[in-house]
């Protein structure tokens, strides 16, 4: 099958959006390696990022990740945070959306994805809101319909939640947080 | 309890602040989480900050951490710099405020606070003295009376402790240090 | 000998290279060597350069690492993204050239070498195709030919790729990595 | 004894420089502490710097490190790139800016000094050619007869020694290098 990033997706109203689906390295990290002696790498996260997620999902929006290495960090990094949909392994990451419709019962017409570089122009082409990082490669800036004007790790992932939050009309995100957090 | 941060709080001068309170994470770090394979993070901090904090014990201006998590390494760091007021595992914080106004005996109006994002919010509209980092999101900068020319984890500490202490008169704060220094 | 840099090289068409030359402090990385207290160096490399690498080796663009020191961690980066020209130790470039052009049968004159420091001038002058990065040292950037918008560890080898990769007329490269990546 | 920064001290000419003392945090380093779980400190270095430390010494201009921690990551970078006069632990650094003199027979007026904060005002004072990075503390800029362009981590000190090295009327430094590397 030919990569589908040349086609024109059914785009969605932003305001339809149900799920939020990001990749990890360049995306939720700078895309940097921090490489240690025995090869393991460290993988930098934004706290701002970690408070966009909780909030998302305080506010009804879900979260998922498709990632192309299965890191032992990252899943723990993610379940704190309280993501469920968590897909590791997958560098060919169209079965990894297919079990997430599955698993969720969400149509990709109303999942966003947040992507940086190549691996990630097929999924963009097959959800509702294909989105990119402000240092994506040029095919993915180009296929995206919104793109963020943080780069990833840097608060990207923050960015697109209070978007697609904000399209649906929600004005007063801290409220949201603060209300969440004192219940 | 809805959120305080629209009200007006009753500002202090800088020069009365006997107490500055700092969030960790965007605020004396850079933000990042460098999460390693069992997902604990390294947290990024600056020589500038260590010394502003110790600058400002040395000239009467009292430091208190209030963060969300417990981390073992930024308790060493903040101990080891002379920081008594820790307050860790405080997502919310006004609890944490009032344990610390119980223990120094100094009064919220008597306070600065230096944030960047959501979970400040709060506290910042208690303080006398709200300060934010020069990244922080957009409803904490809006609620600061100071905003720092550097961004947290890069010497935005620095920054409001030295803004801070040339409120009161001192000019000459490299004497300080110094003089300090060899007592 | 002394150093051949000041020496017109026989430059190659961009298009006839067969084999691009990696340094790895400044050029697969940033420069930076975070020491921890036993003096080992995490180093750190950028998820871009590895898709990067990854297209070469699947568009037929070999690729090889001469580097310094002999470092484990970029030992099991560099063979993990499929590199197999991996000539650690040789702080002297040039007898490692040399060895990579038995091993491979592919003379300097169709090879590019990308580099940042004194270190890189010799393979660079005896190369068909010198490159360097962004921020390396001005005698450096004089002796390359083509001179990559991004800094090392930023994305400068994937730059450095697909340049080499369209002058050869590749002109979809996400094609190239998307029906790679489902054979 | 008072801080002595604001006296006028006898300049030397770059020329007559025989040695560089470093300051490591903010200086060899970009200033940042990545705090692990227990406390302890990655510091991040340059591999351009290190470059830089091997050239000055192959071309005869020593290198000193007075630093106020003992930290033994730091110690190992610094042995590991020829680095013979290595002060550690000396918060207050005059004590051991005349062991060094002691040691080395070189007098202060004959050394340069590379500094960023309050904590190297005083040395600055008492050598010959104070320095300090681009990114120092106003104090400390103020101090300094010569400011580099790159800010400390990020290749300040090969900027430092290579200006020192051109002002003795070296003008290849690459050469210095090569020939240095092939002996």
């Amino acid at each position: 099958m030919p990569a589908e990033h040349g086609q024109t997706p059914p785009f969605a109203q932003a305001a339809d959006v149900r799920m939020l689906v990001l990749d990890v390295d360049g995306v939720c990290t700078d895309g940097k390696l921090y490489v240690d002696g025995s090869g393991h790498a460290l993988k930098c996260f934004h706290a701002h990022d970690g408070i966009g997620i909780k909030l998302a999902l305080r506010a009804g929006l879900d979260i998922a990740v498709i990632t192309g290495r299965d890191d032992p960090g990252v899943r723990a990094r993610m379940t704190g945070l309280g993501v469920r949909h968590y897909f590791p392994g997958h560098e060919a990451k169209m079965p990894a959306l297919r079990l997430l419709e599955e698993e969720s019962g969400i149509k990709p017409a109303q999942m966003a994805y947040l992507g940086d570089d190549f691996i990630d122009l097929e999924p963009m082409a097959a959800v509702g809101m294909p989105m990119a990082v402000a240092n994506a490669r040029p095919e993915v800036l180009r296929a995206a319909r919104y793109v963020t004007r943080l780069p990833g790790g840097e608060g990207a992932v923050r960015e697109a939640v209070e978007w697609l939050l904000r399209e649906r009309g929600l004005r007063d995100l801290a409220a949201v947080w603060l209300n969440g957090a004192q219940r």
